[in-house]
């Protein structure tokens, strides 16, 4: 239904299409009378529409049964195909390919995950992708509606496209080389190709923000802080609503706020990042004893010293969460990533520093919420970001629009 | 041109009469013809709008001179009137009103203030606002097309109206008593009692941001973090070129961000707030020889002693803003307020702390710049407000626009 450079014909058009479909979401079945009055559009655009929309599988129109053929033309009920996606989101993780799809009707009809190794090309890479959508939905997803494709990278992504070499990790920004193949600029080229509609590419953990602030532990909420704590330290803000990209690319860089002024050189290259303190490899760096995650969350049950450590990384990430909190005034602060199942012994001394650093006017208002998606939520903010970034509705969030 | 409590028909009245505007605002004169060629309206209602702007003076219209008039009706030149005012923005800061006004237009053709004493009543302040307002323009403005009055408060404003009883200054959150009478919840009714149109309110500080943000220092940019050094600390951030509230209207708070962990306690209640570091009283404190602030900034050219004052001020002050910068990633960071006066003296310590704790693949974009606008930022910024709130335009910042 979309199409790159489009001319303000075709987006008119597309306009039209997107009004149709959301009367379909809002009153479910309706005939051609029904929309006519609904979307206000005459009756000659409204029946090319329609044709338009039957034909790319996305509604299906039904001829009345005979007892109901009175006189005059037959009068089809149009109802959406629950099997036509209409955006598919993907999250090229650092080690594993996560693919969710949405239809028509905006209900996620299925997720699937694949591991693979660090070394995997991006042409192998969007294969995988390739066949996992292909077994969505029992492989009778439909594609013909198809308006466009998210993509969640490592990484930072300036503007439209990943182009910093350092990117190594879904959250951190480092100098280091890394075994990852960086997302070169191909990957929405390989992808445009393959699927036949426009790209759209973010870093994925920001993605999983959108993602919980859209289906997940902030679902509806406006104004969202989301930390993930895991190999790396990100996050992302979603502000009125939307993702909030800020300049280059770089919002949400939350692992790299100074959390202890003398501390150890994060990989960003500055010293004392929260992701020094605060990452999986740095709770277990503080605590060798584990040896790996699973087991340093299972020793929290029954070892003091263990949670001192998490005592101590909950302390730090509270500070630079209330920092941004009294900058920014979130609704909700979703915590997610591995450490987080840590549970109580993570959240509560999160919440003490919080209450001691926020305004005091503020602390009644403190929302901290587990995070709920797991491992899909950069495939499935991959698709909100597509359902957001429609042009008919960018334009709205531009200063011109005002003028 | 505006009401509150509208219906849709209103609703899509106000639409058009905004359409009619917008094609003068970028075309210039115009006859009927025109218009509605560019905005598609049919003769009736184009008709209808153009005579309700006429009679509001929001337009003229020029009969021909004889000598065009040839045969059948004559064509009329419809011109946007530049003394019809369209917004007026109004500052209540502590001790003094400020008050400006754009026309239809969207030209800034006027602002004033006038100082008083602290104790003033509301009533008189706005009887106060009202003669600055008549003032404008040489006394020749015309309130008939006048679409609403935004207005800036001292002190957090939740939602829609100043609640909080605790307000005290343009930027702290306190809860001492104050002098000042607060903005009780009838501000909002006597002001519309007034002038007869809605009554958009917020903090002034905030408003100053987006001021800049439209305006001034960093006129038409996307991504902006305005902080005020000030008697109080303070700011603001634009996101996408709209204000951002935040939960409670508890945004742009970094005067209360923690600077030094066992710092001195703030009037906010909590312990080492950049606001104890980094106002107005808090430098004069560290530095008692200067007296006033004037003393204090003259001081700088002479006494070394003023000038490592203020290096550790920029200090604090740039490391906060890394955090914060961290988190947003604003393209332009503005700084206003009577300290920023003081120029390299601060600015140059500001930048290197911005620069040691800002993610190193962000250091290359820092982009801090002095404020332009001065004391009437806060109504310039009230009337943006106004133009950015039109009920056409918040709609598409809700998520419900995305359906």
């Amino acid at each position: 239904m979309a199409h790159d450079h489009e001319g303000p014909l075709a987006r008119l058009r597309r306009g039209h299409e997107e009004l149709v479909l959301r009367q379909m979401r809002t009153h479910g079945p309706l005939n051609r009378a029904d929309l006519g009055r609904l979307t206000g559009l005459s009756r000659t655009t409204l029946y090319d529409i329609v044709s338009a929309l039957v034909d790319s599988g996305a509604v299906v129109a039904t001829a009345p049964v005979p007892a109901e053929r009175r006189r005059g033309r037959p009068v089809e009920t149009l109802t959406l195909h629950r099997d036509a996606g209409q955006a598919i989101g993907i999250d090229f993780a650092r080690r594993a390919v996560h693919v969710a799809a949405v239809n028509v009707a905006h209900e996620v009809i299925g997720s699937a995950s694949a591991p693979h190794g660090a070394g995997l090309s991006w042409e192998k890479r969007v294969d995988l992708a390739a066949r996992l959508v292909g077994g969505l939905a029992g492989g009778t997803l439909r594609l013909g509606a198809l308006s466009g494709i998210g993509v969640g990278v490592v990484g930072p992504v300036h503007d439209a496209l990943p182009t910093d070499a350092s990117a190594t990790d879904g959250s951190s920004v480092t100098g280091a080389a890394s075994s990852t193949p960086r997302p070169h600029e191909d990957l929405p080229v390989l992808l445009r190709k393959r699927f036949g509609v426009p790209v759209l590419l973010d870093n994925n953990t920001r993605l999983a923000a959108l993602a919980e602030a859209t289906w997940g532990a902030a679902a509806g909420v406006q104004d969202v802080l989301y930390l993930r704590l895991s190999h790396g330290v990100g996050g992302g803000l979603v502000v009125g609503g939307a993702l909030h990209r800020g300049a280059r690319g770089l919002s949400g860089e939350f692992g790299h706020i100074t959390a202890e002024p003398d501390g150890r050189r994060c990989s960003c290259g500055k010293d004392g990042c929260l992701e020094t303190v605060a990452s999986i490899g740095a709770v277990l760096d503080a605590h060798p004893g584990a040896g790996d995650l699973d087991a340093f969350l299972a020793a929290l049950a029954t070892d003091p010293a263990a949670r001192r450590v998490l005592d101590g990384v909950g302390t730090r990430v509270g500070t630079v969460l209330a920092a941004v909190c009294n900058a920014v005034g979130p609704h909700v602060t979703v915590l997610g990533g591995e450490l987080a199942e840590a549970g109580p012994a993570l959240f509560e001394p999160v919440e003490r520093a919080l209450s001691a650093h926020l305004m005091p006017v503020s602390r009644p208002d403190i929302d901290l919420r587990p995070a709920t998606l797991g491992e899909v939520g950069g495939a499935l903010g991959a698709i909100a970001l597509v359902l957001h970034d429609s042009p008919l509705l960018t334009r709205y969030h531009t200063p011109n629009s005002v003028e």
